[in-house]
């Protein structure tokens, strides 16, 4: 082969491999959304609290009001690709419960790791809500509160 | 002043606004997670659905047999720094609502823009869960469904 062919092969499948990578790289990217904590689930002498980040205190006004609040919050151990792409489990971890989806439990593995419960309020002050209690761990990333 | 003296006041300076510089570059970074939409609601001739992504599909198991779940959604078109950054609001709009903490009213403005809705099901094909309706805008991120 001539030493110009064999430049024009060469950059012919540099080429080749070029627009290869380029179509990984373009291929539309997923769409995310970030969220962050706005607090912390704190265990503390057998009480419940939702420790709520001091800069988002004045988020609170008014809960002192409600008896009861939606908690959202992240299942912080599940966090990993492979709990993420679990879509089917057993209800409550017991084999004996037919499989179903994800979305017809509460698992805590699932795509997107949001938790949701219902908690009786106890007291309110400053930025600390004292509850009755919640199925989630201490030092739980809290996501949002709503009525 | 002599110049050696002028050029160790000038390293000395330089070096405390390195370091102050240094300081806010090593403040600890914000806790962060990642989300995205698993679905989207469609309205299509005064019909309303929830499509999920066919990859999602097997999360669905056993959803044909619930009447009503709970969908959480996301506020995309209140997805900027300033809306995020809300913490009180006249309830609905309606500046003679005394002013509330975004986390003692449902407002689409709020740090984690999670929408939470209960919904009827009315059918459920394949990848697409027929409801009766939601207050969400057509093409809005669905993000969870839960029993």
């Amino acid at each position: 082969m001539k030493p110009f062919v064999k430049v024009a092969v060469f950059l012919c499948l540099a080429g080749i491999g070029a627009v290869g990578l380029l179509a990984e790289q373009e291929a539309p990217p997923k769409r995310t959304y970030t969220i962050y904590p706005i607090g912390w689930v704190r265990q503390r002498a057998d009480k419940t609290y939702l420790e709520i980040d001091k800069k988002y205190q004045p988020g609170l006004l008014g809960v002192e009001q409600l008896s009861e609040i939606w908690v959202l919050y992240w299942f912080d151990r599940n966090d990993t690709p492979q709990k993420r792409s679990i879509l089917q489990v057993h209800p409550k971890g017991d084999p004996n419960n037919p499989i179903r989806g994800v979305f017809a439990t509460r698992a805590p593995v699932r795509p997107n790791l949001i938790a949701l419960s219902r908690c009786k309020i106890r007291s309110v002050k400053e930025n600390i809500i004292e509850i009755d209690q919640i199925d989630a761990f201490p030092d739980t990333p809290i996501l949002d509160l709503k009525p």
